[in-house]
């Protein structure tokens, strides 16, 4: 379809939800409040490793108020995780500094926090592995001893605290680097940092006394959480219901199970509904950050800055527990060859377990730390050739037909042209003017995820509509874009229209609001689902015209013979006669599964910084962002994706770290987690580039992640390029690149 | 199929809802709290007509918690209703005692009841009609003046306060007439009663500043609430949504909108959430009961007693509004000639307007009226020819393969079969057999009603199901029997299956649960669903089993090859393959539609009486009641029906009455208005006749209704063979035969 066809599509509209949002009506999952609800707290270990010897609740049940008392030691349940099956609602075994050990519920908020003190907990303190290095070692803490799957691993590490490795890549690495002139080899690390959505997690239960399960969650993910509740509660998911309240946030911090289960089985025990919200420190310290990654880096390079050969082992931090992420290994491993054409590629992915918090999703889970490495160190072989770095990138760019460097065969790629974009934009050309003024850039490629989408829409008897998707808009605006589309192709205002999404009874299935899939996979169902009932309404309007129904437009709300308007009828009388005369309601369907990652979204940042020689202070002057999207179904909102992904990529680069100590969270409060605020920000200029389709509706490609992707190395290159001072390891703090200057002087 | 092949239908499973209903779980009307949410108040006119010279709000509006005050000054809204649109929101001209004079919304609800108070309205009463008879002489208050409608009506009682005129019959009834050995004639009246569902009308609305309406009410039609709400405030469906909450008890009373506008418009104008429940004595005064009618009857029969003619004027004084039925004249008009065989019959049905509560729909609404007076007629025809009355029924029953006595085809008569086992359960050979004790039948046909129900039938990814329908469970047990449809179809456990019901945006259309439809045409459009989904899954399965469709059977969970249970896959296994791997889940979709009325339920009832010579006071000793339902899904529930069907016949034959004078109800509390209790209900012995099959799923006729039609007639019958008095007008209250036993001794 032409741009000129399009009607809604590429429009901004306002956000189906804005009104409610603003206006502070929208219900977030700490607003729900059910008759007789009971409020939930939970008691967290002390311990970074221990077995619990026994807990002694009986003091605590006898406090006023209280109404159940929930450990180990009552509530058997199985393991569960997302795809390693390593997590206990209650372990008998604690793992990190804030695992569960108990859960209570009780009349009143003040009663459930004064009843955790009275719950009396032995331990038998265990040692404890907390970074990488000490997990790896032989004879380190072992910290899941129940899992067993890894013990026959036969690779050089072979440790039980590796939970998974992988590989991916294409063509011989060997002859990559036979193939090249020189071979770079550096290492990088990233820290751990926290998705700090606005709204922490907050959870309302209700079991019925006919054993069903209500479940009210600010989740991404409802059906995730459907079926692994109904899993640890042994009920079909016939019997749990888990309705998605408006979410304040989520970045992937809420694709996973966290306290559902535990209002569940309170509910359950109690007969009352419980609600369980978490603190800022409890997320800080339990929830599910993003994983710090250690990667071995090469790249193997002939003299004219031809790439041939990427070798990575990336080993990633997973915590305690690797429940939280559908994939082995985080699936930012997959992209560690950047959007390069290079026709040799290696790459190992390891997740290893450490006595800290769990790491799971944050915004492209694994890709920031990918292309904090890859872009620092295409930066680095540049300047060693003494390349230009966008030239060089440009050399080796991807093109259309190419395959990605793990082999991959993708649908649209722009990537060339945000790199020439971002390079027409001013900031390049300062580049190097002033001392302690930099410009750097950063590149990145993120494709969508897989997974099953499906969608109704459903024709209203006054020829309105009604659009029930099971995606989860999660502040995206993703409930106004699938809007868009039905209108769209239902050639109907977007007013007569309205979307009801994320509720696992109400609605068709949905894998959930992750991997940008969302515009991606729920659009095609959704369009699927508009084609569907288009093709009901001209067939039925078809005989009433007494016309074909290839010669039928449907625009405006109305079915109309091509050329002859005025022989037409309303939406309106159609669907009214329908319903009265002919036979109810028509229905669209649309089902939607892509099991490849698919649809890349291509971008390139520019960052210019400056630096102060003096304190070491890092300050970010501009961001450009240029982002390959195929089509900006609405542009507002994906623009307001590019600008959050940049505004948490320039937090991720410089100010926000989880300082984590003897596995105990430092700076679990925003007073001492630097998230950048409006004021902190510098000028972002987000740029759309539209027109190397991708697989989604329109042409659309997923934009959620993307944004956040790149930007920290172009920060760091930038910093580079102010200063000449390469820090390796995130973040860019003052006092590391102050040490840094420091030690370039020394060297000078 | 056959009754051995069924494993769920047929059986008495527990209801679906049962615990949460008698744990007090249910969430009804009443129960619905919303933050923020306001408490609504009607204003109701004190006059039985006028007109509203002013209002004056001013005071009111000072009030401390007061947030709107409307009224017709300030509120333009159409004329509504269902078929007749005569009705308005807030009326310049008021029409009965208890017509709707100003709404108001208040923090509190004493505040609202106080603010009341301070409404000043200035009223020009105007003459007034307050029975039929006088509304139609000459000169007579002209109620509708706006209405002309009926204006140009050339009949012989030209009358503007005629609302409308319906002509049913076949054959030439003059020939009818001619052919009799003898024509007899009778005028019966009936009386108003009041639904008295044990929950009186309860709705929130909360309008979002996105201009969408979300209404929470207890209500039997949530779609119909939708389509009127939409268009009384000019929004396209899509923006408004309906929810049925738990309701108790509805018996057609809660079949219309009542409170709903009044509730959203005084959200729109407070931008919160707005509580309306009716308070009893509001029920009583301005709902919408049972309407009271004048009937002419005739009966043409031979000398052996054969019917030859039937000629009927019925009058149904409609009160002030007209809108609340669904059709011109209520529905009973049609089944003036009862279950009989009739060449020549030609009924007349008239509604007229009086200056008093709106009288609308009440369990078969007309049709309790009409059997009445068919049946007490037979009874007097068959006494007059010397026939058993039974036997004159059996004579002249309804056959399979007859006409309707208005010419409707209908699928499964087993009249013959009720009046045969009523007959022999006892009762009927203790018939005079001593003085001041009576055995009396009464017998009645209620068919279906007509529109459309459509249903969902979605497979979840562990196999289980999940049922969508839009019917309404007004305390039936209709979900139960919608899930046993589905389970047994789709061969699933009971369990494996829940139901999401009445909510207009999550749920598919449904026409509303009135006219016994429920079981007939959601019943339908679920078995429709639930084979779509069985057959997508059979062809799923078989390319896994490869096999061919048809030589697979699906049962107890699994699909597996006929002949060969171990060459079999799971539904579970079927549907996680299904979701993961090639394209989401399997929905099925059922729509129904039937335009005619069908699948009759006939009854007969014989009652026991006992009648105190002294004071008239009339004891039910025994109630038989045999119908003829096809097939019972659920025998357990839908024997419930029948026991409160009949019990409600008892209090409209013998204890209720609304007693109204000059348009003011005397009596509107339940310590005035007498509603057979437990305590005061006789033996109910229920017998349900199977294997006539009607055209629901199944075999099953609707039964909603029809348990309550017959039993007035039947008491009035028994009455007659105890103590000789005929009572031909309802209620056979102890005063009235008290009075009639006086005159027949003192004829005697």
């Amino acid at each position: 379809m032409a741009q000129m066809d399009l009607t809604v599509v590429g429009k901004s509209v306002g956000r189906i939800d804005g009104m409610n949002q603003v206006s502070g009506r929208a219900v977030f999952g700490t607003d729900v409040k059910l008759p007789g609800m009971l409020f939930g707290r939970t008691l967290r270990s002390p311990h970074a490793h221990a077995r619990i010897r026994h807990i002694d609740t009986s003091r605590a049940e006898r406090l006023r108020g209280v109404r159940a008392v929930l450990t180990c030691l009552n509530v058997k349940t199985p393991r569960y995780g997302r795809f390693l099956k390593d997590q206990e609602v209650f372990p008998r075994t604690v793992r990190y500094v804030g695992d569960r050990v108990a859960a209570v519920a009780a009349t009143d908020p003040d009663i459930a926090d004064e009843v955790l003190e009275l719950i009396h907990v032995e331990y038998e303190v265990l040692p404890a592995a907390f970074e990488i290095a000490d997990a790896l070692k032989p004879g380190a803490a072992v910290i899941h001893e129940e899992l067993s799957q890894y013990k026959n691993y036969k690779g050089p590490y072979q440790h039980p605290n590796i939970a998974a490795i992988l590989h991916y890549g294409k063509g011989d690495i060997a002859q990559g680097l036979k193939e090249a002139d020189h071979v770079f080899e550096e290492r990088f690390e990233t820290h751990p940092v926290h998705q700090v959505y606005v709204e922490p997690h907050a959870t309302v239960a209700q079991a019925d006394p006919s054993g069903k399960v209500t479940i009210w969650s600010s989740t991404q993910d409802p059906f995730e959480v459907q079926e692994e509740t109904a899993e640890l509660l042994g009920l079909p998911e016939a019997k749990v219901r888990v309705i998605m309240t408006a979410v304040g946030g989520g970045f992937g911090g809420k694709g996973h199970l966290i306290d559902e289960p535990v209002a569940a089985l309170l509910s359950q025990r109690t007969g009352r509904p419980v609600k369980l919200v978490m603190s800022r420190e409890e997320e800080f310290m339990a929830s599910q950050p993003r994983h710090p990654c250690v990667i071995e880096s090469k790249i193997a390079v002939k003299k004219d800055g031809t790439l041939t050969g990427r070798a990575v082992r990336a080993i990633f931090d997973t915590g305690a527990y690797g429940g939280f992420t559908p994939m082995p290994v985080p699936g930012g491993i997959t992209r560690m060859g950047g959007p390069y054409r290079i026709p040799h590629v290696k790459i190992e992915g390891w997740r290893v377990y450490t006595n800290k918090v769990s790491f799971g999703q944050y915004r492209a889970p694994g890709d920031p730390q990918a292309a904090f490495a890859m872009e620092s160190h295409m930066d680095m072989v540049a300047d060693a050739l003494g390349l230009d770095p966008i030239d060089f990138r440009l050399k080796n760019a991807l093109q259309e037909g190419d395959l990605s460097p793990i082999g991959e065969k993708w649908d649209g790629i722009g990537f060339t042209e945000t790199l020439k974009r971002a390079r027409s934009l001013g900031a390049w050309d300062r580049r190097s003017s002033r001392p302690g003024h930099g410009v750097g850039v950063g590149c990145s490629e993120r494709s969508t995820g897989s997974g099953t989408s499906s969608a109704v829409v459903k024709l209203n008897e006054d020829g309105s509509l009604t659009l029930l998707t099971g995606a989860a808009d999660i502040g995206t605006g993703a409930k106004t874009i699938l809007a868009q589309i039905t209108a769209e192709i239902m050639g109907v205002p977007f007013e007569a229209l309205d979307v009801i999404a994320a509720d696992t009874e109400a609605t068709p299935y949905d894998k959930g609001s992750g991997a940008s899939r969302t515009t991606f996979a729920a659009g095609n169902a959704v369009r699927l689902a508009a084609e569907d009932l288009r093709g009901k309404v001209l067939e039925y309007a078809a005989e009433r015209l007494e016309a074909a129904a290839e010669d039928l437009v449907l625009e405006k709300g109305r079915v109309s013979v091509k050329g002859s308007p005025e022989r037409g009828v309303s939406l309106h009388d159609l669907s009214h006669r329908r319903f009265r005369v002919e036979g109810g309601p028509l229905i669209g369907n649309g089902t939607f599964l892509e099991n490849r990652r698919n649809g890349p979204n291509f971008g390139t940042h520019v960052a210019e910084v400056e630096v102060d020689p003096d304190t070491g202070v890092v300050r970010v002057l501009s961001l450009i962002a240029v982002h390959d999207v195929g089509r900006a179904i609405n542009p507002t909102t994906t623009s307001g994706q590019v600008e959050g992904g940049v505004a948490q990529g320039i937090g991720y680069a410089v100010t926000e770290q989880m300082v984590i100590k003897d596995g105990v969270v430092q700076n679990p409060s925003l007073m001492t987690y630097l998230v950048p605020t409006a004021a902190d920000l510098p000028r972002i200029q987000s740029v759309l580039v539209e027109g190397h389709l991708g697989p989604g509706p329109f042409g659309a490609k997923g934009t959620g992640e993307a944004p956040t992707v790149p930007t920290a190395a172009a920060i760091a290159n930038a910093v580079y390029n102010a200063v000449g001072v390469r820090i390796k390891a995130l973040p860019l703090t003052n006092e590391k690149v102050y040490w840094a200057l420091k030690q370039l002087k020394k060297q000078a």
